[in-house]
């Protein structure tokens, strides 16, 4: 009988001794009646405890193997055959009992639900944040895609873990214009950002953490932290961005191990953090030694000529996690994002990536790579600003030619968002209901909150419209929240009115 | 002061309360110096116990936006500015403190790694089960591919996060052919089955939970299972697959949440379980209420002309949930698989999947489609089963020709691999570590098991290879194992004979 205990591997000795023999007694290399070595004597050749190998033959006595009996030591037991017969269909199973406490975290398709709508037939939707399709370069694209397909041979097959090289060498060069100091190994793709997040969460977060957001925030970002159980606080953002100030306070009394924040053009609110909120943040961040985690899906898409600088840019310690995407830049449907990190962050993510998805879809990251390496990004970059810019000044001049009193909204600097709130009389979800018959759709503000809150706010994407359906659209809006608003004032009236005429009997 | 109480909302009542308070206050809405209404009297204007507000105002006084004074009740305080100054670059952060358990308990880079060595020149890989790259249809799938990313407006763009309709139609319809009953609604596209994996392990598994597998089992699997905490029980397999006989009293011992199989030309095994151990498996799952995952990656890459039932054809009680993928048959790289489930399961991993990555690639789920719609997949697998049939059979010719003694191999029926167990005298670490300084690779045991006991077999994987490269690879692989086993018996001869000599003085 060999045993190799392996000292250097997890699994306890006793349970390696168990598994061997165990596999011996199976494949029938010690039929039934043989016996065992006494416990001593398997100790003493093995150099273990004998604890050690009572344990092991314990276990498998329990698993019906072997037998031990006074004076006969222990012997392999006959093994019986697989039972049949029976009822295939019994009683049926009740898979809910079944599911992990993550199910209960997990149970708003919002987010699913935002990508069946997106086909729908004569809706104007200012619902998902998406480029515009008809602004794509999709015939260049599709042109290259070919090209590369029918020349390159291993297109189709696995990649690295961390992304096609290439690709990360573009990224890290990209990123360097934009005064980040890291290279190619600092670089992971990822399965668009949503997947950054999601990898980031496992590698940094336990339930019961907790982790600062801006509020609002993406609302994906809320999902995937919920999801991974953690507290969320929330931070509120006026018009220079996250309220530093009050992070202070948040990060002695509850010690976060995560702050996230979309500094630039924010989803949903449209915010760009300032320059002097930055440094604070990050100084802030030092002090406690939080991470930051920087989702940078927009920072391309500037309007006004201003593009702020990155926080990761701002962080000589290394302590920003940075998160982006060509899902707003290009093409969606790609599903290709990246994270920078510090080597050791990238290292973990590599280790969960590979579990999750072993890579990322070949073709996608070789085609990118190669578009951005011809300099075909940069042209369609400067048509597209051009012309979300013509998309948000139309939105922003609807809003001022038919929002009713009351209705509130800031000037994005860039990005696909504007962020309105609303008279107090009408919530979000009210105001969706009634527009929706109209067939024009948003997103209610609630999505964005960690908490409660939100139900005071529209997001309007302007990014997939041309001007003429965001007027239209906008108009609709417009026109029901006035009605809406008129009627909730009269219901207000009639209430008092009721009051004042009550009976005397 | 408005405030709106949201009572179907999750959150409680006094954070709502506090949440709301907070914003007015940053907002500007309630200057410095405002009073607040007591909290008798906001108690009674919201209709809620006066402890609710109580709490609400000691949290906004936590938060320094408030602060009591007897006699004064609770007024606003000043807000002060961010805080600027101190040095960004203090002491570094340690990540390696951040990290999850998760992070400990996922260590090893063997996934990542094979993808890594794939492009190694000059090596001659039986290490990664890859299809063969020069019998891949690509040609016709990048002429198609290029057709569609030409014609099709939609196919860069979001799709659904459950998968593109027509995919998950044809899949039904393949299905069903094969004998289970089913919809498209059942279906759910994922990146590869390891994702496929993952998520079901999201879905139905808590740290601590027990998870039945086979020993040896796929090393993505084990990888899952270890990073989601859970324990797992190894069922040995033999010539009829997992030793369903020992798996009854595993279940009424461990109440274990999923049992995992690879009943087809199981990797690493090869091994195809058997009619009566397929029912025998089904009846047992069904009397313990165990639900069965059974991964199916290769069974229509069958050799001999049998290609076996279906685990999931023989569930009339749906408690199966069945996982394959475009991986082993098309292209890896592209990382399409799916999983069939029952309704209540696919609803709980379309949630947990628009979290992860919001949906699938667009393009390689449309191509994908469009290939099996024309037809082209059928023809293509009749190919490659002939191509793989010719190489499996090289192997085992070499095998024959150039195993030293004591190495035992099998005869797979089908899928990608044959699984050697050593001489006693070698472990797999070390003959791999001799046969890689002569460019010849293939994966250790160990990486199979989910305990010790691995270390004396090793995978070999003839389907990327060719005819004549296997040969030449087997016989560097005997020669080297027969040099090992010599100097291991001389070593021992040595020992003994030094042992007879050993001085008398």
């Amino acid at each position: 009988m060999n045993i190799f205990l392996d000292r250097t591997h997890g699994e306890p000795l006793y349970l390696q001794i168990r598994n061997q023999i165990r596999q011996l007694i199976l494949c029938g290399s010690l039929p039934p009646g043989y016996r065992l070595p006494s416990e001593r004597g398997l100790a003493g050749l093995l150099g273990v405890n004998r604890s050690t190998v009572t344990g092991a033959y314990q276990e498998l006595e329990a698993d019906g193997l072997v037998e031990s009996r006074v004076g006969r030591g222990t012997t392999v037991k006959p093994q019986a055959g697989g039972k049949e017969g029976g009822d295939p269909a019994g009683r049926p199973l009740v898979w809910k009992h079944l599911f992990s406490r993550q199910c209960n975290r997990v149970t708003s398709p919002l987010i699913s639900d935002i990508f069946e709508w997106l086909n729908a037939d004569g809706v104007i939707s200012f619902a998902a944040g998406v480029p515009s399709a008809d602004r794509q370069p999709a015939r260049e694209f599709a042109c290259l895609y070919g090209e590369l397909l029918s020349r390159r041979r291993n297109i189709l097959e696995h990649s690295p873990t961390a992304g096609y090289w290439p690709l990360r060498e573009y990224i890290a060069d990209h990123m360097a214009q934009r005064g980040v100091r890291t290279g190619p190994e600092n670089v992971v793709i990822v399965a668009g950002s949503q997947q950054g997040l999601d990898l980031i969460a496992r590698v940094l977060l336990e339930p019961g953490d907790v982790v600062v957001v801006e509020e609002p925030s993406y609302l994906g970002a809320i999902g995937v932290f919920r999801a991974a159980g953690v507290r969320l606080l929330g931070v509120p953002v006026d018009e220079e961005g996250m309220r530093v100030d009050l992070l202070e306070r948040l990060l002695e009394r509850y010690r976060p191990k995560l702050i996230y924040t979309l500094p630039t053009f924010q989803n949903p609110s449209g915010v760009t953090m300032s320059r002097e909120r930055r440094l604070a943040l990050m100084q802030t961040a030092y002090r406690h030694q939080v991470p930051v985690l920087e989702d940078d899906a927009y920072s391309e898409l500037y309007y006004d000529g201003i593009r702020p600088p990155l926080l990761k840019s701002l962080d000589p310690g290394d302590q920003v996690i940075y998160l982006s995407t060509f899902s707003k830049i290009l093409f969606p449907g790609l599903r290709v994002g990246w994270v920078v990190a510090p080597a050791e962050v990238t290292r973990q993510l590599v280790l969960a990536k590979q579990l999750v998805d072993l890579h990322t879809n070949t073709p996608a990251q070789v085609a990118l790579a190669e578009f951005c390496r011809r300099k075909l990004l940069a042209g369609h970059l400067t048509g597209v600003r051009k012309e979300y810019a013509q998309r948000r000044d139309a939105m922003l001049g609807a809003l001022i030619e038919s929002a009713p009193p009351g209705l509130a909204w800031n000037r994005p600097q860039g990005g696909y968002y504007v962020w309105c709130s609303l008279p107090p009389v009408v919530t979000a979800t009210r105001l969706l209901a009634a527009t929706s018959e109209r067939k024009v759709v948003f997103l209610p503000g609630d999505a964005f909150f960690a908490g409660s809150g939100g139900s005071g706010f529209i997001r309007l994407s302007f990014s997939a419209c041309d001007e003429e359906t965001i007027r239209k659209g906008v108009a609709v809006i417009g026109e029901v929240l006035g009605e809406l608003c008129r009627r909730s004032a009269n219901e207000e009236k009639e209430k008092r009115g009721g009051a004042d005429l009550m009976p005397l009997t």
